[in-house]
């Protein structure tokens, strides 16, 4: 086997690595027997040169390969997992997930905390008092087994290659390597062990992947990794330039997800929403059609059962019942609003910014182990294309300190942009990738 | 100031850093505040990128400035520095330090040890036994006051900074980079103190630099930092497609440094000794024309007062008497000839096989701090351009082994390409720069 050096070298040569090679690097940097500063030159080595499909599909199953891989077969009901590459108040999975279980689903659902700007399931979730995301693997398979829908902290167990790559990534400004997020996010998904894979992709300023063609380069790799591995799959390119739903932070997602299941809430998100269940649905065979499945999750909602899937969840690992008592979220001390300076058609709300300015409020992590205020956040009033008159309300703000609101305001300037002529309307959702390649949704 | 982290951001997306930045990453990187795995990845983005002449002039100084820098003002001398970037059969420096002290110069040299196919001055020196290249500060100012001429291994206390870079460098592909080498060979020459620095840059398949543009390229950012500390710099770039003396190997050189000494050995060889001592003592201001400074030469080893100087000066380190009784030289177990597979020109010898020949015949290091057998290598028995019979003697190889000296032999099959019509002949020098730029040698 060729040296760890000569392995950096080939790299930065722009060589392609073997199947062999990509295993012996994953296997020997789990074991410690390659050290980080070889590790980040290589990183920063792919970074440069790229990897070609069959080097990021041996790095994504020597990674699956490096810890656990669940078997669930046993739950008895079609396993779907939904993953979202991340965004700016991207409450999806809050509703997809009771949603899909109502739908007689399985959601074995491994989560993780957030970084920077996005915002991460397991924080959102922690916001209901005494709800807990740690949850043993019987605990887990029970809950699957009983109600459809476990939710779980990614466990140190499950692709720890992942783990211990991603800390130094971290650290070494190699994050955004297109081949190095696909096996990142494929190894957890296939480690997990979900038949039914639907894939979230975000494209836009309040994403990582910035560009429709960025984005449709890395759901292909996904797609084609994980039908490589016998995995059913299926990615979705939704819009993130503008933020998708009006709440952004902890506390302030809940009560909107609790929205969207009682049939109401921002248009945008539920649409988007409930689009991303009809194609799970359709993913796992629940469903022949979209509007098959349409039909089937209107009823849920109107129903309730979707509602109390999600209350029956939470109080099942320990949350309150936010559901019949909301005020029991967190509520930040102190509340502003943020009025227009002047009149205008709202042309874009920018997701980046809006998505730091929670980060200022103390709704997002700066560095990782950050202790976050989880009624932090702010709730936009607007949405892209409404006029708004000067002095009226763009969005409410929630922090526990003048001073993180006074930061906050300062950078929500630049966030809100509005001009004389309405917007042209962009689409939510820009297409999808399956087995046969992109597909851009019909206008 | 920002995080290493951004630093590593900005230099990956091609952008330039501030002094500021660059002195305060050598400063933490050497006082152990930034972790390996943060230089690596900056150092492998650095190879990626590129930096700037005024980031490769700040990082040159930062490095300077991590360690002592040498005042010689004291000895009385015009003192001069020569550093060749390496190559094969490189036995310029063993040449170059008697005769230019010889001239009246002082020659204060600080030299490192080889690695792969390039040797270093210390093995070669170290061959000679007694000869002891750990001199103490005074030892070495005292020798130079005396003799005008010392010789000691590269100090810890000289450019920490680019020591320990170095050695990170080495284990993660990133030496090849222009600016890392240029900041690495002139912060060690600014802290050694020389007033006049004349750099021999090897071009071609036996050096670091393979391409006339790399080498002018490295010369000039050498030269302009060189000026900018307030030196006398000025850069000679020779040819190392072929092997320039006939001798590699560690003993081998040192007789071969002996009879170019005594105005004898290999043509090549001698020719550039000379050309490089004269652009030293023009330099340095000791002649006023080429043609002057050649006549000095000339009359220097005529009289054989450089081969004095040779021999006081290895006395004065301890080492035996070589110039008086060669055979206290050590000598190989084996000696075997190379003969000629076939008859026609010497069309090329390349560099790069003969130096890896000579490493597989215990000459050179394939990782760090391996032991030498001093005593092994080979030397040439035809130039470029000789015809040769079939059969006919092409070099004599020394090993202690005959492993070695079959492994030498498979690999040196291709390093002799032979022709039915003899070679185009090209130059040994191919220009210079200094303060005006490169200008290229006159037919």
């Amino acid at each position: 086997m060729k040296s760890m050096t000569q392995l950096i070298t080939d790299k930065k040569a722009g060589l392609a690595h073997t199947e062999e090679e990509v295993q012996w690097l994953v296997e020997n940097y789990t074991n410690d027997h390659i050290p980080d500063y070889q590790m980040s030159a290589w990183l920063m080595a792919v970074c440069w040169q790229g990897m070609t499909f069959d080097e990021t599909k041996a790095l994504t199953l020597a990674m699956m390969r490096s810890g656990t891989c669940l078997q669930l077969h046993s739950v008895g009901r079609p396993l779907i997992d939904k993953h979202s590459t991340g965004g700016v108040a991207d409450t999806t999975t809050l509703v997809l997930a009771p949603l899909l279980a109502a739908a007689g689903a399985g959601v074995a659902k491994m989560s993780g905390r957030g970084l920077g700007f996005t915002g991460g399931t397991i924080d959102k979730l922690e916001s209901i008092p005494g709800f807990s995301a740690t949850l043993q693997e019987e605990q887990f398979l029970a809950l699957l087994q009983k109600q459809g829908l476990a939710l779980t902290a990614q466990s140190a167990s499950i692709a720890p290659a992942d783990g211990k790559m991603y800390a130094l990534r971290d650290v070494t400004a190699t994050v955004d390597s297109l081949p190095l997020i696909a096996a990142s996010v494929m190894s957890k998904k296939l480690a997990a062990g979900a038949e039914h894979i639907l894939l979230d992709v975000k494209v836009g300023q309040g994403a990582f992947m910035q560009t429709k063609e960025a984005a449709v380069e890395l759901a292909r790799y996904m797609v084609a990794i994980g039908l490589g591995a016998g995995r059913n799959v299926k990615a979705v390119l939704t819009s993130m330039e503008q933020p998708l739903g009006l709440a952004v932070g902890n506390a302030l997602e809940v009560a909107e997800a609790i929205e969207i299941l009682r049939g109401r809430g921002p248009l945008r998100l539920r649409q988007v929403c409930l689009r991303l269940a009809a194609e799970a649905l359709c993913l796992a065979g629940m469903a022949k059609t979209q509007d098959e499945a349409d039909l089937q999750l209107a009823a849920l909602l109107d129903s309730g059962k979707a509602l109390e899937c999600f209350r029956q969840w939470i109080l099942s690992q320990g949350g309150a019942d936010i559901v019949a008592t909301p005020t029991l979220l967190p509520r930040a001390a102190l509340e502003e609003e943020l009025l227009s300076p002047y009149s205008g058609y709202v042309q874009q709300i920018q997701a980046r910014i809006i998505g730091e300015a929670s980060v200022a409020l103390g709704a997002g992590r700066r560095y990782k182990g950050e202790t976050l205020d989880l009624a932090a956040g702010l709730v936009l009033a607007c949405e892209q294309g409404d006029f708004v008159q000067k002095g009226q309300k763009l969005a409410t703000l929630h922090a526990a300190s003048a001073e993180k609101m006074a930061a906050a305001k300062k950078m929500l300037v630049a966030a809100f942009v509005l001009s004389e002529t309405p917007p042209l309307s962009y689409p939510d959702v820009l297409g999808w990738v399956d087995a046969d390649g992109f597909h851009a949704e019909a206008e």
